[in-house]
């Protein structure tokens, strides 16, 4: 088989054996990150655990063959490399190496990575092509909006703090433990770990809130805008 | 009475007759399920059991008769019994008859599912049309918002297992564990039975939420500006 | 003075004495609220409680008046009886002389149905027209949504109990029970007293909320773009 | 280095000199606030603690020149004192000089208004200015919205309170800690210190979620909704 055609079903998702080559890799991500998920399972037996491990070094070894071909076949080798795919590629399987000798096992998880080559596969969707366009319009709006969040959160936190710390200064120690009630009853989450209970406090949270509310949960509203906006105009 | 007046008694909603019939059917629907509820409650007397349960056998003698009728007056038998209502008349029953020998009570809840049938009362209002016009329109952009959902969750599960797991082995013990702390994170339920303790869970909480929620709440945006789209082309 | 000079005043807000008149009984309103509302802290001393009481008494007399006056000024006394501010006007004082004799005191939460009157004062300004109008445009709409709503929450509930009834007996003990967990979570508020405990209930609980999310938070999205069409045709 | 100088170094943010200056001033906020939320930390060592405490004296020393100087600098010195910023800048340093002799610390909190001043930063900014455009827009409506919030709030603390008060003595004790409910419940928190166990309260539960879900979400969407006119309408 000569390189070029090797090439082309690599890179060319197009031709025939290409698709069936891009179909076999995302299957292979998939039992992949399912084989890794059950493999979590503490109180699966022994036996299932090595047909899981098995499984995932022979997927680890694959991608890797991929990850050799892809640069092999490359026309520009370090463009491959350093482009976001590639990272990617590395960075799925290099934790697995590491791992072998290393007792860095969580790192295992980076492999979820190649999650996103899944991405590849709804590329050309009319649908996503609409959503780029509406995320690009809405960019800067969103990067206020986060800014806009981050300072309501610190607002908040200095606020809820300065009500709460005498009366519970276990859950609210620091500004900085302040900041996860910030994030929890913004976002409207609400676990209950922690919440005040000081009229001052209680008080503060409706307020903050009143405001908070209209902030955290424009960019949802914004995006829904936009996306019909880009649906219109096509 | 002729075969034929039967059949438009059963089907045609438009005459005197099958509008009776149609209403008798919806009232007997409501009154099995309020009878189905309240049979639930552990607390009730024998007795008002007893009758609850001889409710529930005569409605379900009736719609089995109902469905017998359906057959045949139907032209094309068998078009009707693999139609969508055709398999959910026959769903609603069979259960009831399977429970008298066999101890499958819990399947009697199927029996909801004649619930559908109520939908067809409200099959010609505008409005309802308005709604099915809408949800045609964001189909593929609500599909890609499931997918988008469940990539996320899969994605945050994935990261609190790894925070959390060591410091909470009890609530994060797999990633299917930490997946319902994810689905209760990100429509921002947030019951509170599990949560992230650890500072590096907190803070990786605090960047899921900020992308999630610009997630999980679009479609809901798009099915409102859908909706007003249809109303404002009329 | 004559009768029409007073009918002029308690029923024509645009003259000056009429505006005076409308002003007073708000202010009154306010005060009978709010001393309503601090005489339930358990924790107050019995001469704030007397005043608080004495208040009560005196703002129930003048509502009284005010009522008896406006039959007696009205042209047509039966159809101010029976009208909405003339029901609630009743209403409202009512519960008073009956609590007198018998053992009702918590009927006179009923007074707080006089805030409604404060509606009164903003009649005219233009921003509620608005809302008025978007109302009117999306009532069939959220019609449906309730409907859709009331049996989503049905739907889930039954899902529910059918899961989680042999696990937790005690907090899905029946449909009823259940469908509190409905309301909880279909909501997002999420109280934490009730949640699945199982795998079915829980993975059950991720496909409620996936269709749940984008049901009921549809109104306020139809709100708010109902209220921007209603601007910009202005 | 004459006054005009100084003048143009502090007002005029469009030289090279005023704009050193004016990223000056916003890193040292930055470093303050970072300071002094570090400082909160109940754990930290003395030797940290008394470095964090010299930089708060540096930076609040350098607050105080800035403030002076501007004063100084100022045509109208009087229409500086009682500007917007004018007074951030006094009381974020204020409450250090008062604290030095009195045991009032928690003031301190105050210097996080200079926060403000960070907004100086982002003032031209085109979507910042499309920000205030659709807030301009919107203005009367979220006006009425926080009326009819604080309205429902009102009317659902009476509710519940006559539902749960003899059932819940402690949590419902009063009006005002019904309110508590009302604000978690309302905004979808859902902390779960408190909820309500009665039958009734559930159900009116329900009742004023639907109703409320339908009024605290909607200025969000009107925010997205007037942001997307505001862009299209450049």
């Amino acid at each position: 088989m000569k390189k070029t055609s090797i090439k082309s079903i690599i890179e060319d998702a197009d031709s025939v054996y290409g698709r069936i080559f891009d179909l076999f890799i995302q299957v292979l991500i998939i039992v992949s990150i399912v084989s890794f998920s059950i493999s979590t399972i503490p109180t699966i037996n022994t036996q299932l655990y090595l047909i899981l491990e098995l499984i995932q070094v022979i997927t680890v070894l694959i991608f890797s063959l991929e990850y050799l071909l892809r640069i092999i076949v490359a026309d520009k080798k370090l463009k491959y490399i350093f482009s976001f795919y590639g990272i990617i590629d590395l960075i799925s399987i290099l934790p697995f190496y590491l791992t072998v000798s290393l007792d860095l096992r969580s790192l295992r998880a980076f492999r979820l990575l190649r999650l996103f080559r899944l991405f590849k596969a709804v590329r050309y969707v009319k649908a996503v092509e609409r959503y780029r366009k509406a995320f690009n319009t809405i960019k800067s709006e969103l990067l206020i909006f986060a800014i806009a969040t981050v300072f309501l959160i610190y607002l908040s936190s200095i606020g809820i703090f300065y009500f709460e710390n005498s009366a519970q200064p276990e859950n609210f120690s620091s500004i900085f433990d302040s900041m996860w009630w910030s994030v929890a009853t913004l976002t409207t989450v609400g676990y209950g770990d922690v919440y005040p209970i000081t009229t001052g406090g209680k008080i503060f949270t409706f307020f903050i809130l009143m405001v908070g509310l209209s902030v955290v949960a424009v960019p949802a509203g914004l995006f829904a805008t936009a996306l019909q906006e880009a649906h219109k105009s096509e």
